[in-house]
């Protein structure tokens, strides 16, 4: 098995599951560490920020640098500086967004926005839902974080921001723009950020519509493991594979 | 122009603009009691009682008994007893529809429904959405009081019950059963009410989406008139015309 210099994990369904640590990743990751090899995370959650992130790692035996962990709030707030400078936004969302748009340089406005950015937002209301709606029919840029339709919790599926975004789009007909994976902006900002050449990247991840997918979509080494989303033996449905396909990082041979 | 005994009027766009009378239907409709016609109004809006839009319409001079008034909320709880009898209900909606469901003799409750039903909610949560996604997630019935997508208010086209229903749709796969127009389940109601003949009635609606296209389904004659959302030189974009097209009712002619 290939050696690379930068790994980029995704979190959720891989290196834990909700609250619970996925042991063979954190010991894969330690091992990593020890080797000097480029740790990286890549997640469409957009609550945390990438400090709240890297102190839950942190709990897991997993450390982490903030710059390490790219979120799709942080790579929202990029892609909108990239494309149209420091803007006015109308953010749907909750701490993680906030202090992405804001640290990049963006202002949080509640009326008369260039953008609509959609985070998810578990305090949503109603007038929150119909004045993005008027901006996005106004002409404002409509972005969501991701386009996650709904998430796993205890209970069971709950709605995810791309049911929201869904929601603006069903009012508005208008399509929002997306960031999280499978589109490539978290990975491409990550390899600005840290200088990182193509060659040398392996997104790892458990979905194969979001991780692999992404990974695929970046042209970069993908390795998918078997320990959320999408399992294995459903892999054969899928076009274009996985370079590694293994139950779980313990799997992983050095050559 | 033919003479009809029972005539359905849709209310927002057709009878009135938001607040704002259309004082030709007015006219017209006040005519149509003193001939001593049957008059009576269909209704999308889920989230005010008949006793309120009778209210309502009293002050624009028209009256109207709340039984000649079909609102989607009152067709979900008629149907609703029609296919599986008095049920355990989870209710996203407002006043109108909690109202419709609990003297049709349904009983709402916060868990564990038979069925989950969805009207527009200006107080909508996070949560409400959650519980209704996980309860239509494990069997319950998914109903829905309409599809409109978005409506109007003065600051322009907000959030409509369909863009809800839809995201309850996106996160879980399940598409509900809608109820209001251009669905028929409220012309129907209103038919067994009264014991109306299809050949007696007409529909008369600004929407050819909704209202014409409900009593086009229903087998009824149709009147568009141009005070709403179609505009009389866009109907030539639909298959089945109405039965009559008129600028307003001051247009029909008794002959």
């Amino acid at each position: 098995m290939r050696k690379y210099h930068a790994w980029c994990f995704d979190l959720d369904g891989t290196v834990y599951r909700g609250e619970e640590p996925i042991p063979e990743t954190v010991s894969f990751i330690q091992k990593l560490r020890e080797q000097g090899a480029g740790v990286f995370f890549v997640t469409n959650n957009s609550a945390l920020t990438p400090e709240s992130q890297a102190e839950k790692l942190a709990k897991m035996g997993i450390e982490a640098d903030p710059d390490e962990i790219m979120t799709s709030s942080v790579a929202t707030a990029a892609h909108l500086l990239k494309v149209h400078g420091s803007v006015k936004v109308m953010m749907i969302g909750e701490e993680g967004l906030r202090k992405a748009l804001e640290t990049a340089g963006h202002t949080v406005v509640r009326q008369h926005p260039q953008a609509v950015v959609v985070g998810i937002d578990r305090s949503i209301t109603y007038g929150k839902l119909a004045d993005a709606s008027l901006a996005v029919s106004a002409g404002a840029s409509f972005i969501a974080t991701n386009s996650d339709k709904a998430y796993p919790t205890e209970q069971g599926l709950v709605p995810g921001n791309g049911a929201f975004a869904g929601l603006i789009e069903l009012a508005t007909g208008v399509s929002p723009y997306y960031i999280g994976k499978p589109s490539v902006p978290m990975l491409e900002a990550l390899a600005e950020r840290h200088g990182l050449d193509r060659k040398d990247m392996v997104m790892v991840g458990d979905n194969y519509e979001t991780d692999i997918t992404a990974g695929i979509r970046f042209g970069i080494d993908t390795i998918h493991v078997d320990t959320g989303v999408t399992r294995t033996e459903d892999l054969a449905h899928y076009g274009e594979q996985p370079t590694y396909a293994l139950k779980t990082l313990g799997d992983w041979k050095v050559n």
